[in-house]
């Protein structure tokens, strides 16, 4: 088996490698990936998942589709646009193929240059998210250490290395600053469960899981310090799209008066969508919610709604915290009034 | 097998039969319990559920310790003490046992009367609160009928027929006046995804699955008109002990402005614990977070956080329905304020 080096997918010999994210925890498993509508079908089935791991899958997506079909033309326009809409919430897939797209006239090792450097710009992120967020969540919770909460999977599976939420909680834990991590479980996929406690479990850090409905439960109980989440995508007005749950999540934080802060590098903010309202949620098949992994939960042809994210308004969120800076809504701030900062990553060259 | 008739459990020559609820939907399978031992076993792994139904199984269960030890003494008193504190959150276990065991002296005839009566009295209670709580959801929602959310399983597995708050759902069915029931799966032991739909199914009436924490978002989408739930005790002042994940629900339905409503026979309103700090929590095994039926989620030795049930406090409560009365707490009523009305039941002779 091709190794990864710890990324979640990376460009190998002429081709994607990615590390199954399905087939996690039971076992760890890399797809090679060499066509677009291999990546579309990887993406879907959330093989790759986590808003900055499907921009560079995107990005790279789109240098498969020229070694299909050249630097321009009807074949690689059409590759391009079937690509682009394989998920519709996270911004990040459509923006970084547009990115690499553009560059497409001049040649494919232009255009592989440009869709690493979104690899190469996602990890330095992930490293600068952690050291804003640690230093954040410390200055809110004024204690030495931090139990925090978390739902879905905003690890380095996530992304490509460390990730967003999960990078700050990495962070902290490095700094000696982690009590506990709680993971949420994420129905219906479990990525909480599946993938957080995984990534949490190879660094070492104390943690805990709990069904998703138990968390403002756990939070009135004073059970956390903060929560923090990560993003799909965040609106020009601070409205958040992010995995079923979030905003439940948000609401039990705001009732028991627990910091509830995103993480999500500047490439997930969009200020083309002005608010929420405006973000297309995925609707995804029942089939994901009457099953899990390989048992049935309800008599055969029970229906199911199955929306896979939701917007947390950001009437909800004390900050959001991105590479470049962190946004105190709760003083005030807003995404237009604070200017981008340092990115704070020994990759800060890029 | 021996027939039920349709009711969750009952006395069958000379012992407790019930459903395992266990074993549903896959199989319909029933239990034949004939001692004090075999029915705490199935009242702590959930064969029997629900706060009425386990009030009745350990009224019944009296009559299965007299049966072995007589009507006194201290292996009487040892089997009752041991049936009484089989789980700790819903209150109509401990009272039923005590009601039943007060009578011991007069004999096991007696003490077997008794709690059938006990088991009448639910029954007539179910369809009281059915009624009660179909009017007062008419009347909320102000429309020919309603879209009803409700968690976990309330129905006539949960007390011996009917339910409390599925009871209201069936009667708006019966009534023509259910547009749609949307049942939370209810995690972690799958209440709503395996019990609630298998009874929505049988009745005929129209409803979705959803992941419990879809909820608060679809009460904010306008996809539900009105949420209903059971209770395992309601303490003197409104607060509401009931599954992981109803005051989540109450969060979203406040938030969205939709009218939370819970419904419990007057045998579990608990005026002897003054608020919800004062009820105890169930914490259950982790092991019910890390798995799902057959299925394994997490990665092995993973800890996790099990509480069974939440505090929903009478400030996010519309109003509590019982058998004999509707408090509006929306309105400023409460349970001292609201005097006890008819039973609305064709057995109201009892």
């Amino acid at each position: 088996m091709q190794s990864l080096g710890g990324r979640s997918l990376d460009w190998v010999d002429g081709a994607v490698l990615m590390v199954d994210q399905t087939r996690l925890p039971d076992s760890y498993e890399t797809l090679r990936i060499e066509s677009v509508p291999d990546m579309v079908a990887a993406i879907r089935r959330l093989s790759v998942r986590g808003a900055p791991a499907i921009g560079v899958a995107g990005a790279l997506g789109v240098v498969l589709a020229m070694q299909a079909h050249g630097t321009s033309g009807e074949g690689l326009d059409s590759a391009v646009a079937f690509l682009r809409q394989a998920r519709p919430t996270a911004v990040n897939l459509a923006r970084m193929v547009d990115r690499v797209a553009a560059l497409a006239g001049q040649g494919i090792d232009r255009a592989l240059r440009e869709a690493l450097r979104i690899r190469d710009e996602e990890i330095a992120a992930s490293i600068s998210m952690g050291e804003y967020g640690a230093d954040l969540v410390l200055e809110l919770v004024n204690k030495p250490s931090a139990r925090a909460m978390t739902i879905c999977n905003t690890g380095g599976l996530a992304t490509i290395e460390r990730g967003t939420a999960l990078a700050v909680i990495q962070t902290l834990h490095e700094r000696g600053s982690l009590a506990e991590a709680l993971a949420l479980e994420t129905r219906p996929l479990l990525q909480g469960a599946r993938l957080t406690t995984w990534e949490l479990g190879r660094m070492g850090a104390p943690h805990r899981l709990l069904v998703d409905s138990a968390a403002p439960f756990m939070l009135a109980r004073r059970q956390a310090d903060v929560v923090l989440t990560g993003a799909d995508r965040v609106a020009a007005n601070g409205d958040t799209a992010n995995k079923i749950g979030t905003f439940s999540l948000a609401l039990g934080a705001r009732n028991a008066g627990v910091p509830f802060i995103v993480v999500a590098p500047e490439s997930t903010l969009d200020f083309e969508t002005p608010d929420g309202q405006s973000i297309p949620i995925e609707d995804r098949d029942g089939d994901e919610v009457v099953s899990v992994r390989t048992a049935t939960t309800a008599p055969e042809n029970t229906r199911a709604a199955n929306p896979a994210f939701d917007i947390t308004p950001v009437s909800l969120i004390t900050a959001i915290v991105t590479d470049r800076r962190v946004v105190r809504l709760d003083r005030g701030d807003n995404l237009d009034s604070v200017p981008l900062g340092e990115l704070r990553s020994p990759h800060a060259e890029l």
